[in-house]
């Protein structure tokens, strides 16, 4: 089959590789039928993730048919198709008991198993895939929602809902702002409607992402290059702050108006995933009433939000901004890989 | 009156002042009969809390009765034995209304109220004190609980309860670790005994204090200056980390062991009044499903807690460990400021 290979820092190809086989009786084989770009697949080109080592297939999110099934495997058949998860759970581990799905203690990986596709082990830019734990790990795609909308609930869907909306409690009135409209930010801004916020406050510096971002749910929008961002959402307020601010893009600074922006008893919710530490400046923090949150997706949510895509209340459309043949996938990452300039969000590839 | 002055950093004295008087409508004056001394008063004289200034009478905790009454005060009367909160609360503001008192926008202090008796305002190591917004901001004393009793709900005991246990999310079975004996810590490790966890673990550098912390429900103790705390604490989980930390100290170094004994999915509330930031390695955090969490305490579990100790569930009388006369206030605070040598928890005044 054809795959996406990560050949060491800044190097990929789209090449002939083995068809993945069953390895273990709870695995099943998937024929790709679209999958899709993170940011994560670009930081680990630039050789920031350590663990992915050169010859892996990348790729964690997409939609595809079974082709093959383990011997343990019941609830599942071949056709059958079905959304992967960025996240791979065995569901009998003491964490997937308690949910924590993100930390399953499964023994694919070398400390337990989460987020595994395109990491540790072959992930989804290719023709077909070994799922591993697929019954614990794979949703159908129910009727009423497309392979590509699909596609938007192995990642970035759940993870902004969980990691940004759940973590960060957003309730009905409160004014949110997320900072950062990539796809993981607008997926946030997204799965923040459900909760019927006053306002869902888009924060970025570029004055094009934050105007598109009302097409997912943003009431307002805020460039944070301008000199008096901050008053600018203050203002949004009662002046006090905000209730919830959500961290979606993963650097000290951007980490660091989500503290300057939320009010006492409120909630930051970091979505962003970091390369370094931050200061925080307990000194002044410990009597401000804040919870602080942060972690992987669970995708304990999945379920729920396919529900809520499927009936037409996630604004899901506006996320596809670019489609390519998977074969034109080195194509697809030049256009993701410039998406300031391409103005691109998830790019969409067909198999 | 006799009353305890802020003289300047380093510098205190028991002196003659003028006594209080009613300033607003919603005051009362209070006769002091029991008083104690906090952490936060010895940062105080060492110059830490820059709000206080020289003249300043000090104090935030007490039981008292009333003496006088404002023209606007009905559901308190002359001769009520009031318990006095550390934090003042007008009751009408939006932080009020949403139970946030700690951040009440009041109009006693500079922004806000909140925290104010010895703090913006004169406070209760003193003959009497003056209590703004005594409707909102105090307590009866109850039938079975002692004014010694209900000095601890003051401040310790909601403290320990609201920013440790409750915002910690303490629930039957979790393995619980407080780090840090002193008497807030102790109050954390009294009250989260209420909540059913499976083991409550004392933690300081001191073995006399995490052997003392048994008597307040510790099931375990752990002596963080050998070398292999940290796997003790582990081993009394299931290796994966503990379900909630509370830090009880406020130094960088007591922060951390926190963050790295909690498990992924955990929670760490941090109590301390920290003089510095942290680093926060957010670089290897994100990914862990923590909460963390932080604030002043909004003395919104006063009532309950009061009706806990009348009802002997919460170990109490541990916690006086030195009782003095009022007007030995200086020696007092001597042995407080020699707790390691002295082993004292909380020195009681009586007036």
């Amino acid at each position: 089959m054809k795959a996406l290979v990560f050949k060491g820092p800044g190097q990929k190809a789209w090449e002939e590789v083995p068809n993945p086989t069953i390895q273990h009786p709870t695995d099943v084989i998937v024929k790709i039928d679209t999958t899709t770009i993170c940011g994560t697949d670009l930081h680990i080109l630039k050789g920031d993730v350590a663990a992915v080592t050169p010859g892996r297939i990348l790729g964690h999110e997409g939609v595809g048919t079974i082709t093959e099934i383990g011997a343990a495997v019941t609830t599942l058949a071949v056709g059958d198709q079905v959304i992967l998860s960025c996240v791979s759970a065995c569901g009998k581990c003491d964490y997937c008991k308690q949910g924590v799905f993100a930390h399953c203690l499964g023994d694919e990986g070398a400390s337990g198993i989460g987020w595994i596709f395109g990491h540790l082990i072959d992930g989804t830019q290719a023709e077909y895939v070994r799922v591993p734990y697929a019954e614990t790990s794979v949703y159908h795609l129910p009727a009423g929602v497309t392979p590509q909308q699909g596609t938007l609930l192995s990642d970035i869907l759940p993870t902004g809902h969980e990691i940004g909306v759940r973590y960060g409690a957003v309730k009905a009135g409160d004014v949110v702002a997320v900072v950062g409209t990539g796809p993981v930010g607008l997926a946030a801004i997204a799965t923040a409607g459900l909760y019927g916020p006053s306002h869902i406050i888009a924060i970025d510096l570029d004055a094009n992402r934050t105007e598109a971002a009302r097409a997912f749910g943003a009431t307002d929008a805020v460039v944070s290059s301008d000199a008096d961002w901050k008053e600018q959402v203050l203002a949004l307020t009662d002046g006090l702050g905000v209730d919830v601010a959500i961290e979606a893009v993963g650097i000290p600074a951007t980490f660091q108006m989500c503290i300057d922006l939320v009010r006492p008893g409120g909630h930051v919710a970091n979505v962003g995933v970091h390369g370094k530490g931050v200061e925080l400046a307990l000194d002044a923090l410990w009597i401000t009433n804040i919870t602080l949150t942060m972690g992987l997706v669970n995708t304990n949510t999945t379920s729920t939000l396919l529900k809520m895509v499927a009936q037409g209340k996630i604004p899901v459309a506006p996320f596809v901004s670019h489609t390519f043949a998977i074969n034109d996938i080195v194509e697809a990452y030049d256009v993701f890989g410039r998406a300031a300039e391409t103005k691109a969000l998830k790019v969409m590839l067909i198999a």
